[in-house]
């Protein structure tokens, strides 16, 4: 349990519900940032104003996935105020205090050297990323769907990466019955990809294999979806680029070329807000018990 | 190949060119009734009205899905005028003039009957049927995951049926990593799901079923998700029917009970109109070449 830990949760959106959810059942005492639109009740948890908390009590924050802008900041579907954190505010709580965010900013790296609080990236966890594959995969078959007039049964799949993201994917459209062929580097991946069943190819050899696709989804950041390789790809062909922006994808050429082409990252606070916001609700609360129950002992 | 025989295509909708587009490659003599507003080309296919066909040399006519109506009256949405199939025409045909339709409808039964020709109801056949399902499950796929806040990964699902639709999708929804369980009534159907490693139950105990339930999916074109059946679901869950109208959900109960419950037939012309179409076609034309390839010999 959490009981008597100080956890101020501050902005957010969908997802949040789920994490103030999980915290509250483990009895924290919960203060709420940027909440005074939400109409969902929770028992003994505290709608404040950050000037209200007095930050040498807090031992935890809770930003939303986006963390905190470079002025600090932080986005809330459920307020129409601004909310900003600032850095005489986090030099006040205590030293041994962690600020939880989606992703790191140059604002919050910047408190962590400052202000000595500890940052915890949780999208940069494996464990995070692996379980948000999953709605991943499910916002990209979607995708798929709407945007072809062909099954993915048949289909001719091609997957860039075999990294967490892109381990699902192989698995999922191989299960819906698409060929697939997945594009990687590492001599462990195309082991993988052939333990799998699937046809690997190297990375390198992309613009050699498109010429037959009917879909491309790219898990790998950086510029791998060329104008070449484009150029090569049948214009009725659809890329969907899951990587983190600004993709794979050279969108540019992609549209001249004709080719629907959908830069797609963050599917699983779209798609599946609540599963998403228990895959974070799931892995803060576990590492929170680590951190305060052994603290305690 | 079809050579020299004679096949009037009349209306229908997108996936009637990859009719048009198989036949034209079998080299059969093709007429197409109800396409002025056509813009794809195909070399040596002739664009006519009903009126300007000689029925006596006629050897086939290809319907839509839909067939024609009471009065006679053909679908088409590629063009503006009216298109109406009448007895006195169907009587001139040759005796072994064959009718194509998706599904059967009265006034076609009634030209069967009346006009010496002989009907063939593709969406009948179970291989039509399986390959239709392909299609079928991706669109209940879709529309899942739009109409739910959750990932199909992890979710408690429920199949009703385990025909040639529903087999395919407890396989799928499985490879999804939902936590399947298929209703049936046949004991070889209660064979089948499990030895598909899924749980299965007989279709009379589903009120007791449902209580933790996600997502229903029905195919079963009977009243089986009754009032006293919904009023055992949570709120949250979602039913999917996709038996043929009028379905098989007390839709009127689940809008009262504030379930969301969406009736959807013909799933595979919506979310895959090219796939739908190259079903028709590779079924159609096989079953042209049986006929006439026989008829030669």
């Amino acid at each position: 349990m959490l009981t008597g830990i100080h956890i101020v949760i501050i902005g957010g959106d969908a997802r949040q519900l789920e994490v103030i959810d999980k915290l509250n059942n483990l009895d924290a005492q919960l203060d709420l940032v940027g909440f005074d639109r939400l109409d969902q009740y929770f028992h003994g948890v505290n709608k404040m104003d950050l000037e209200d908390i007095d930050p040498t009590t807090v031992d935890v924050i809770v930003l939303p996935v986006s963390g905190a802008n470079n002025e600090g900041y932080v986005e809330s579907i459920f307020t129409e105020k601004k909310i900003q954190l600032t850095k005489e505010w986090l030099s006040e709580t205590p030293e041994n205090c962690v600020i939880y965010s989606g992703i790191p900013t140059a604002f919050l790296l910047e408190c962590e050297r400052d202000c000595k609080c500890t940052l915890v990236k949780l999208f940069e966890r494996d464990d995070v990323a692996i379980y948000n594959s999953i709605p991943t995969v499910e916002g990209t078959i979607m995708m798929v769907i709407q945007n072809t007039d062909i099954t993915i049964h048949g289909s001719n799949v091609i997957i860039l990466g075999l990294g967490r993201t892109g381990m699902s994917l192989a698995r999922t459209f191989d299960a819906l019955g698409a060929h697939v062929k997945v594009g990687a580097r590492r001599p462990e991946h195309m082991a993988r990809i052939t333990e799998m069943g699937l046809e690997p190819f190297h990375i390198k050899d992309l613009e050699n294999k498109v010429s037959d696709v009917d879909v491309v989804i790219n898990t790998v950041p950086a510029k791998i979806i060329t104008s070449l390789v484009l150029s090569q790809m049948p214009s009725r062909a659809l890329v969907v680029d899951v990587a983190s922006k600004p993709g794979g994808t050279d969108f540019r050429y992609a549209e001249r070329r004709g080719i629907k082409a959908i830069l797609a990252p963050g599917i699983p606070g779209i798609v599946a807000p609540k599963t998403a916001g228990r895959i974070i609700a799931n892995v803060l609360s576990e590492l929170l018990l680590e951190r305060f129950e052994k603290t305690d002992n």
